[in-house]
């Protein structure tokens, strides 16, 4: 048996999440349909990330475990061809058996993309948050900044998690301008070991209060350290975030 | 009766193009709806480009008559409060009562995107086209010099076209690589003062040909010289054109 990991690309409009559940499209679903019929049977992946429904990926991971004669590099190709045009394998590998895509330390980046625009572009509709009053991009630079490190994220963590320790280190924040057809895009890029969940999406909905002038910097400060979910921001919407890239 | 100009954007995946037909639906169809509903009466609009079905548009035009007393410029943003999400007016503005949006001369800008990675990106699928082998941008580039200025271009326009003159005048031919996720993307931009049915669309197909060596610059040349529809390249998809902006 060999284990295979792979690098997986997907538009989310379409799916409710990865995660398979019962009466929704999801895309280890998808997926595991894929493999089934490329490798003639019955073969259960174990996802890397499971984002949310409408939630985006570039990089997103996955592995499985098979017996088939296909060189590993070539499976990608191979399951493009049994998947829908909206999930894309970008690279399939051969990894050690014990390598585990949720267990094994990684980090993980992260994009959420706001259009700044005074009215929507519809070709940006399902990649980005349409945001039509200008943003404050330094005030979100700012308050940006607040966040790298380790801190209890429990303030950016919506109810439903489980988890038990809500400590997080994130790496590195950064708030950047792009050019867009008709305006700009702001992209929040938040790196880090492991998130909460919506932790990015509620980052988001704060800095994009922190650029309206609706909160301030200190605000964010001050929801950090009071661990208070009502302190932080709103969940922003899932169409604006990407799932960049999972390092190992 | 004051004539009010429209610009327009739209992602036209969702639609048969811009004309009204039966049993499709249109961006046309979609926005007289609107009016209807903002004016409380019909009201027709002539638009300056029929854009086809799945192409899209950063900057259509269209025009209508109205007495509304609703200024000019807030037209915009009341109309969309009826359109669908897809459907974005840019911009409301009264114009002379002769101004009309195909036979005042006018300079139109299209680009036509080109994916060009190994491996598709889900989240540009419908926005552009997909070609997996590296494209040798400066083969194209020369190519596309060669476009430039007022040939009969009856090479580059679909049987089915009524136009009497194929003769048409390009004023400007740009093929230029983006930086995109994983890879790069490369965009051709066509500027002319009129075009046929198809042009662009053929314009990419032949210029995609060059990219992959499979017809060389001076193939292009003799396309436009035959004056063959056969001679040219095929027409490109529809999801890659998008009408970037009209100047009258």
């Amino acid at each position: 048996m060999k284990r295979i990991r792979l690098t997986i690309a997907y538009d989310g409009t379409g799916y409710c999440g990865w995660q398979i559940q019962k009466n929704a499209v999801t895309v280890q679903e998808e997926l595991e349909k894929a493999l089934c019929r490329l490798l003639g049977k019955e073969t259960e992946v174990t996802g890397a990330s499971r984002t949310d429904s409408g939630v985006h990926a570039m990089g997103n991971v996955a592995v499985f475990d098979t017996d088939t004669r296909i060189p590993p590099e070539k499976i990608a190709i191979a399951l493009n061809h049994f998947l829908p045009e909206d999930i894309r394998i970008q690279k399939s590998e051969e990894v050690a058996d014990d390598f585990h895509p949720r267990y094994c330390e990684s980090e993980k980046t992260y994009e959420y993309t706001i259009l700044n625009t005074p009215i929507g572009i519809p070709v940006r509709n399902r990649y980005s948050f349409h945001v039509c009053r200008p943003l404050d991009l330094c005030a979100m630079q700012e308050a940006a900044g607040i966040l790298v490190g380790t801190h209890d994220f429990s303030a950016f963590c919506s109810a439903g998690s489980q988890v038990k320790s809500k400590v997080r280190t994130v790496l590195e924040t950064t708030v950047e301008e792009r050019a867009a057809p008709a305006g700009r895009e702001i992209v929040i890029r938040v790196r880090g070991n492991g998130f909460l969940y919506n932790m990015v999406r509620i980052i988001a909905g704060t800095l994009i209060e922190v650029g309206q002038t609706r909160r301030t910097v200190a605000s964010v400060e001050e929801a950090v350290r009071s661990g208070e979910r009502d302190k932080a921001g709103p969940t922003a919407p899932a169409r604006g975030l990407m799932l960049m890239e999972i390092r190992y």
